[in-house]
């Protein structure tokens, strides 16, 4: 376990007023003890109170992973008949010697599953959301973390660069999007990526969360390449747009707005602004131009050991910068049936703005003669 | 949606005296619709009452994805913005309409995150477990499904046999794991990989849950691999254990003692017997030959749309097996600190017994000279 970090923990839960967090398995899980576990159907729990006594619950055939952990943890194991699965979370509870009535929790990661099994260990506790004292912790990255992020957007980019001779007409989404993969992998990027790439061409690229399908390039299409790579538990999200041959005027005209919003974003963040701030630049820039309810989407969302995590860059969020905050900008615009755009990059606020930590060009790239 | 599906899961409900369900991205999600969703901080719910009435909520930016529904389904959009999210939930609450006081949810999948909006939007309402009615529904495979697992089982197969000239002393677990795995995306696997594949060598395999390392084989390793592809959805889940040169004789021997306990896992399962009976007939092999300690974990567990689902094969498990029901047998030996054999195929239960649906050879192949 990262002792500071530990210790800032303890630090928010009592300024929070919780008595303690139970953390499943997740990014911040990992985040505390460094210890690498699925979210499986057999419940793991970590719990902490705010006099530093951490506790875990796990299968017994998963015991042989304490080891790696650097702070001693109190472990109660069970056995694969779950029967005897709520006896381990009661023993824990018991041990755990809660010393006040409010238990933290992370919404977005704690399920049924472990709720049920807490709630019956531990009458009279209330569970509540940990959710804004858990990004407070994590949202600021320390130098670590945004080398981190950095190597994670070399690795992305240069597996792109190598994924680009096989991308041409005749080619399916599914075969582009494997082949990056395959390159992310051997360019160094861990197995655990963000997520699948986007690899959306024609009319497919009109939809900003497709899936890649059998449709096969051709010359015409716009290609929406969405994709990141992992390094030491944190990611990169990039996106860029491709041009299959020759491309109608409105494409490009569309690719050069998006690109202005992706500069104007990009530009914007610094400490003490309102993360809305930032999707009012990009989004104002495709308003104007007459396309903004083509702009379908918030301008941006943290990043770091999630795909998505806190700030998220909508409007309305009055979450206000600071320096260390990791996020991306990634205006679109989208017009249905047809063709879409999107250009995503990952920023990290320093002390007096920000810096682009991706710099790959943003430019539409006719990829086929 | 399957209709079919969809009219089994309301005579399901009304038999178990549920009022509903509320289901949120994953397998039971896309078992019903064949919606493509992805768990994310947007919370997405299904809701359906036991009247036949189907209800999402869902982002605005995903609404496109619903045209690929079968049947119709009401929709309930909010925006970026978390504060409209409440709206959404009590807007498709209400359009719900249900008739009793008890909604089934999915304690393996459901998070506190939806469970939170749901409890708000229907005060009054029970949540309860519908996992038995569930899995009840997902656990027999008809033969479409059983055909899909058996090109899942074909792809991982091939993608491990294009794999082996690769594995040589000097190569990493992790460059061993990343070329099987771009093996598997080139041979036909849905990216959705069940789990990324272990490659656990020399002490390593003697941790069944091990992640791929920067360990290099060497001469005298026992190795094992773990994998497994998708396709339609559904999953294949093997392990081969192998020996890289020559080893040493007990670790012959605990392969052979595996291969035994695989051999009567495999031939145990047929209709009318308790799942606990096939852990029995390969833990009796390995407990005989006094090895009973080192097999550490169940036999196997059930395998479909999901990597680990029911029906789960431990000793005390009294589920009685079913045609069509899918399941791993995969017993171990564990050495600690030393070596580890793992063997595991995925088999199908007949209406006369069951059926093996991988063959890759099981024997213990030494890779190296």
């Amino acid at each position: 376990m990262s002792v500071p970090r530990f210790l800032r923990l303890l630090d928010a839960l009592r300024a929070a007023k919780l008595s303690g967090v139970a953390i499943n398995p997740g990014p911040t899980l990992e985040y505390l003890t460094g210890l690498p576990f699925h979210l499986m159907e057999r419940p793991v729990v970590l719990l902490i109170n705010t006099a530093g006594k951490a506790i875990l619950v796990l299968p017994q055939l998963e015991k042989g992973k304490l080891a790696a952990s650097a702070l001693p943890l109190s472990a109660f194991t069970y056995s694969d008949n779950p029967e005897t699965w709520q006896t381990a979370f009661d023993q824990a509870a018991s041990a755990l010697e809660l010393a006040g009535p409010t238990l933290g929790v992370e919404p977005n990661h704690l399920r049924v599953l472990e709720l049920q099994y807490l709630q019956n260990a531990m009458p009279g506790v209330q569970f509540v959301s940990a959710e804004v004292v858990l990004a407070g912790l994590r949202m600021r990255k320390d130098p670590g973390e945004v080398a981190a992020m950095r190597q994670a957007v070399k690795i992305a980019q240069e597996a792109l660069l190598t994924t680009l001779p096989f991308i041409q007409p005749g080619r399916s989404e599914k075969a582009i999007a494997s082949e990056l993969v395959s390159n992310l992998l051997r360019l160094g990027s861990e197995p655990a990526l963000p997520f699948f790439p986007i690899v959306s061409g024609g009319p497919n690229s009109a939809n900003p969360h497709a899936t890649p399908s059998d449709r096969e390039l051709a010359e015409g299409d716009l290609l929406v390449i969405d994709w990141g790579a992992a390094y030491e538990g944190y990611f990169s999200d990039l996106t860029r747009t491709f041009a299959i041959g020759p491309v109608k005027d409105e494409y490009r005209r569309i690719a050069d707005l998006v690109l202005q919003a992706n500069t104007a974003g990009r530009a914007a963040g610094k400490p003490g602004i309102p993360a809305g701030d930032v999707d009012r630049a990009a989004r104002g820039v495709i308003a104007a131009a007459g396309y903004g309810e083509f702009f379908t989407h918030r301008t941006g969302h943290g990043l770091g050991r999630e795909g998505h995590e806190p700030p998220y860059m909508y409007a309305e969020n009055e979450l206000i910068l600071q320096p260390g905050m990791t996020y991306t900008v990634e205006p679109g615009i989208y017009l249905p049936g047809r063709s879409g755009v999107r250009i995503e990059d990952n920023i990290v606020v320093t002390d007096a703005g920000c810096e682009t930590l991706s710099d790959l060009p943003r430019e539409l790239l006719q990829l086929s003669p």
